[in-house]
């Protein structure tokens, strides 16, 4: 790699660090504004609260083929039901063709609501299909509940660290963040203290198998939450896009089973096809209590309508008849071996003083190098990439003070012999640091 | 049908005009607050400024099969290409299956939007695929706008009346609407002075068979507004839904390519698949300058990543080698037949005084009762659907001061007999009011 697009990663990341977006995108109009003509628009506050993503940038940087990456959270494809899924729109298209193509209701299709509705009250909540409102993917779940429940200025409370899209897709309602205190379990429920908790929108938690930390939190932790939840009047976003992708350890109890089992209805609950079957169909889903998910509805409705019809109608015709129940195992078994193979090299290759997670399922574990030593994983990339692997810095996923020292690393897109090659050459690039 | 749903119709729509929708949501979270337990939550001001649209309301009060409905725009189902969007799923899938279904890049598949951009080019546009963006129907190009452009408080400027899904999108955002003066050809763009266009995000106009009257804005307009626009540095959305859905007339200029002719790139573009292919497959697109597009694919990108990558890749395979140039003709010659058909209808059947507007193409006519009579299409409803016929009243479509003796009728939906037969129960209602 060359060292003009080595110096790329490291001055990119660098001047969002120096530069808050919002003054970078207003530099940047009156730059070309004395160049050229005053362009006959000018962004709105929010607007110039985003940047890209920087996950999205170090991919594009880092997708040249001999880049080993651990950065991207992409699936590996081998686990999508192509053919299933070919099949299902080949009939959906061939017995429903005109319901599949036409308009469709905004809450979604009726059938696949009432199959999440029914999946979820196995675990214990209390939810009916009129309680289920499809979305285009968990991002578009993020969306609509800051849309609904964030005013400019508004406190929500997020984990330490917490996932990046979620801080992308609610800064568009310019919140403030309150960042809830955790440790190697998760967050710390005592830390949700009444002063927190303050006129908040809301807690936004991933309770298994966290991005980026792949913590999960037990179910003493869920409970106490729960309960304090309760007391304090909170509402929590419970995201669970990897719930299912368990690789060992005893399967928790979900914040909205807990809270119905409490009498409550304080929990909004996100999942999603991605995990479970394929990203590309973009479709997910939010249950929430009759009164917030109308205003779901009515904030979807305003917002595209609704979710392709014939994407929600094939995906109904795959899972129908339990196919989840034995797909999802073996796509757990694939992922297992590769979060045994990086953990095993991660063992037998870091340095003394790094520490990492142990995930029980998901797609990331969360690295630590040592503290006292200077490491700064932004600058880290920069080294790790010219030797041909990649990661995502810790930074970005704080919304509060960040912790340098720390990076996530995901096992799911890479092959067993690779992850290994990688976490070899990754060791090499901090001993040398 | 019997008394209490005739009522409902009429206590619904006069509810909504009679309280806000900010304090209506409130007084009903202050009920519930005193009769049940405190919400968890607060519905943010935006989201108090959202309610679900009366035509959705109106579609499913009127869905009852004798119904003879002008009131939905939904395209007819006889114009999908169901078999060859089969074939293109599978085709996609069986091919490329593993890229279908992956994540992909939140502007959108890259050969659509080369597509989408030579097709702009043909027109006189200068638009490469890089100011392209995919995105889940028109209805999100809407959404997107308003987040990246509209601050709480700031202008919009509307057509009178305007399509009513747009003000939906905006009103999210918390502008305030700035009516254009118009007549039976549309805005008149001397009505766009200096005062009126100060501080304003953006003028948003349907120049082709708006929604909702069925209105052309003819080219001596059309440059007029371009000129204007230019003059007073004012950035112009332009949504083309229905424009290749010409029956008679010429075709005009769009205003994109009337803005490159006059060297300026102060119009965004917006286009559907939803008129042309189907509206289930929830895909548009946005064509805009360079810095505009970039911030509108930041938001996307924090908003829902992307649009299904499947879903673009078999739209890709349906159009590409030139399936649009043979069936939108097709498409057009059914609705030309419709629209014909309700013409001759309304000239047979309606009373002394009622005009309406004679569409060039798209989906909507525009009915204008006797003004001296004390016509209000909102309470016309009522009667009609005891009668068995469906409208829009004009009302939700002013942005500001509205024309209660207007109401929008469709004519894709219902086939040329059932329509002789609906006009003709729409007159005797008109009569006996």
């Amino acid at each position: 790699m060359s060292f003009t697009h080595r110096k790329s990663i490291a001055s990119h990341l660098h001047w969002q660090a120096k530069f808050p977006p919002g003054d970078a995108a207003n530099a940047m109009n009156m730059l070309s504004a004395r160049e050229v003509a005053v362009p006959p628009y000018k962004f709105s506050d929010r607007a110039n609260k985003i940047t890209s993503s920087v996950i999205r940038e170090i991919l594009k940087i880092t997708e040249r083929p001999e880049v080993i990456s651990f950065a991207g959270g992409l699936p590996s494809p081998v686990t999508f039901p192509i053919e299933l899924m070919r099949k299902a729109f080949d009939k959906v298209l061939d017995t429903q063709g005109k319901s599949a193509l036409q308009y469709g209701p905004t809450e979604g299709y009726g059938p696949l609501r009432e199959w999440i509705a029914a999946n979820l009250r196995k675990s214990g909540a209390k939810v009916a299909a009129e309680n289920i409102m499809l979305v285009s993917g968990s991002q578009q779940a993020l969306d609509l509940l800051g849309k609904v429940l964030v005013n400019p200025g508004q406190p929500v409370l997020v984990e330490t660290p917490t996932y990046l899209g979620a801080l992308q897709a609610f800064n568009l309602f310019e919140p403030v963040y309150r960042s809830v205190a955790s440790d190697e379990e998760g967050l710390k429920p005592e830390a949700i203290t009444a002063e927190l908790a303050k006129d908040a929108a809301f807690l936004y938690a991933l309770p298994n198998f966290q991005n980026p930390t792949g913590r999960t939190l037990h179910e003493g932790r869920r409970r106490a939450l729960i309960d304090r939840a309760i007391a304090l009047n909170l509402l929590v976003i419970e995201d669970d896009p990897y719930g299912d992708l368990r690789y060992r350890g005893e399967a928790q109890p979900s914040l909205l089973s807990l809270a119905t089992q409490a009498g409550c209805d304080n929990v909004v609950r996100m999942g999603s096809f991605s995990k479970t079957l394929a990203p590309g169909l973009r479709l997910g889903y939010i249950a929430a209590p009759t009164a917030l998910i109308s205003k779901l509805i009515q904030a979807k409705q305003a917002t595209d309508l609704h979710t392709a019809t014939v994407t929600q109608m094939a995906v109904y015709e795959v899972i129908k008849d339990g196919f989840l129940d034995t797909h999802v195992p073996r796509t757990c078994a694939l992922y297992r071996d590769q979060c045994d193979a990086m953990l095993a090299a991660l063992e037998q290759h870091m340095p003394e003083g790094v520490t990492w997670t142990t995930p029980e399922g998901g797609m990331f574990l969360w690295l630590t190098l040592p503290a006292d030593k200077g490491y700064h994983s932004m600058t880290l990339l920069d080294a790790a990439v010219a030797k041909n692997v990649a990661f995502v810095p810790g930074e970005p996923f704080y919304a509060n003070e960040s912790v340098p020292n720390t990076l996530r690393l995901s096992f799911v897109t890479v092959p067993p012999d690779k992850i290994r090659e990688g976490v070899k050459l990754l060791a090499e690039v901090i001993r040398a640091a």
